[in-house]
């Protein structure tokens, strides 16, 4: 894949919205960062005040993994169906912390060892019920990297184009941080040891397995380093190349998202390989214990909304961030100015 | 005035709690401070699963300072009265806040340069117009920092036995953050200079100016750094004193508070030489960027949920931090556990 150059977010917004910050009853910069975030959603919604977003949605995009096979995990493989399930009867964290923010929840099929009866939260993708074990082999072929990545797009562009204005990435898979911590190291250089994290909690004995998998996957890349489907085909999983593909959508539909940890940093790496453009769009919604997270938000220039130790995934650490997203909006669309309530300024 | 130790949370409702968090549908621990908040909040209410918090009250105490006129701030003192208009108009940030998280707004005029209209919205505790100024003379007389207390106390009795479940601490008051820094320099032995910032955003002369104070006042200071009300007269506000009665209340009546900033933190300093249980009660909304919020925190054993870089006042910090509040109790009363779900377990 070679690397596109989507639209930038919209500089003119963003002057207007930083204007608009220091005339707020309020001192100038006094609300830290919700301030540089109003002035982000101004630009991504190309309008100031920007819109507060009324319809978030969270894409828990799940898929199964053959490097299980290696010992990466304690968990059994049938539970990321089963969590599928879960979601799907509204018993997950998930579901909870969506009810609490005022999202949706949606699951994505993108590759479990399972078939599920249809249901309304749920869209299938799938062309596999699980990737390669990327210890001894590709996770997937290049086309299935491609059709996926399609998948996300598309997925993006609907939604949008149904009203949703604010999405949210989330997975499920077990094991799916030892593809996440590949990725990562693969697309940013730094070492497996330095990105491999205890996922859901592994002892020191796993960890070392875990990071030695990482680290013979990354060295024996053979393919291009710049391409998001290389880097996917060999060591990803199917729920990083639908995120991806999705966040390029979400991008180009002038939607943010809120990324939550490091399935979904992961991802957001990919996506920039393929649009080098979307860190404009992209929200941290937290920072996740693991550590592949932090280096992949450094590298996207991407500094993490709430940071209260979570290692969930499923987008929990993303949705905690949305009311804060929504009142960053808000205080551009709602506060009073100084002139407006007759407030006075500080002396000079 | 004597400490008094009240009635600690409880521990049987925090075993329940603890004990319901390992058999959630997530690894132990995943949700990392999450779980600690949804387990004291347990012990708070005695209850397990805790109740959600349904009626969230933002309390802005307003007062004004006489050591304004020692030059600590570049903002006029009528700005206190003004934003006080601004909140009852509903055009300041935490009224924007107020609303994206779902809680109600009352102003308290604990002695405020002003009259304003009644209204709904406020709540008059006034003994006079503004402190004395703290560089040349006392505060207030003891016995006005003990009514104020009084009628913190009995305003947030008042407001559970109305349903209030939940208490925020805000405030507003030109120059208040230099007794703030007086009070948590006499309360925890740190210097004048470690806890003194530049408020809403003062530059370096006057910085050094406000330091200087801090310095003289707590060096100056003949009464007992054990007494609550003692350190209130000599060198509080006024918003000060009502607010540590309300913390002092609000555990009395087993209602959690969520602490702002800088004003939050003394005030609860003082609540907890009052009732040295009170500690157990509060929450730290948030880590404001003023450096005597981080000291007084510590003392008081309270980690902060949210980081943004804010430095406003008014509650807002407490306010974003409210959906992580309610997420914290509903996950407990909502989330499906491994059993009922019939999602498999790790291996050990």
């Amino acid at each position: 894949m070679t690397v596109k150059t989507g639209r930038p977010i919209d500089g003119v917004s963003m002057d207007e919205a930083r204007g608009l910050q220091g005339r707020l009853t309020k001192p100038a910069g006094s609300l830290g960062r919700l301030e540089d975030l109003g002035i982000q959603l101004a630009g991504i919604y190309r309008a100031c005040p920007p819109p507060v977003p009324r319809d978030p949605l969270i894409v828990i995009a799940a898929g199964d993994h053959g490097v299980i096979a290696e010992g990466v995990t304690p968990w059994p493989q049938e539970v990321t169906a089963q969590m599928v399930g879960n979601f799907l009867a509204g018993g997950a964290a998930i579901n909870v912390l969506a009810k609490e923010v005022g999202a949706r929840v949606v699951v994505v099929d993108c590759g479990v060892h399972a078939q599920f009866e249809a249901s309304p939260m749920l869209h299938v993708v799938k062309r596999a019920l699980v990737t390669g074990d990327i210890y001894v082999e590709p996770a997937m072929p290049e086309s299935v990297a491609l059709e996926l990545i399609e998948e996300g797009m598309s997925f993006a562009l609907q939604q949008a184009a149904r009203g949703v204005d604010l999405l949210l990435t989330g997975d499920m898979g077990i094991a799916n941080t030892t593809p996440s911590a590949a990725l990562i190291a693969a697309a940013t250089g730094v070492s497996a040891h330095a990105v491999t994290g205890r996922g859901t909690g592994v002892d020191d004995h796993t960890l070392a397995k875990k990071t030695a998998v990482v680290a013979h996957v990354v060295d024996s890349f053979q393919g291009d380093r710049a391409s998001a489907s290389q880097l996917l085909a060999r060591m990803g999983g199917f729920e990083h190349a639908f995120l991806a593909g999705l966040i390029v959508g979400a991008a180009e539909a002038s939607v943010p998202v809120i990324l939550d940890g490091v399935i979904s940093v992961a991802a957001a790496l990919m996506a920039s390989l393929i649009d080098s453009t979307v860190q404009q769009y992209l929200i941290a919604g937290h920072r996740s214990v693991e550590p592949g997270a932090s280096v992949g938000l450094t590298h996207l220039g991407l500094a993490p909304l709430v940071d209260l130790g979570l290692r969930l995934g499923e987008g929990t650490g993303a949705a905690l961030s949305v009311p804060m997203v929504r009142a960053a909006a808000r205080i551009l669309a709602e506060m009073a100015t100084f002139d407006s309530a007759g407030v006075s300024t500080a002396k000079d």
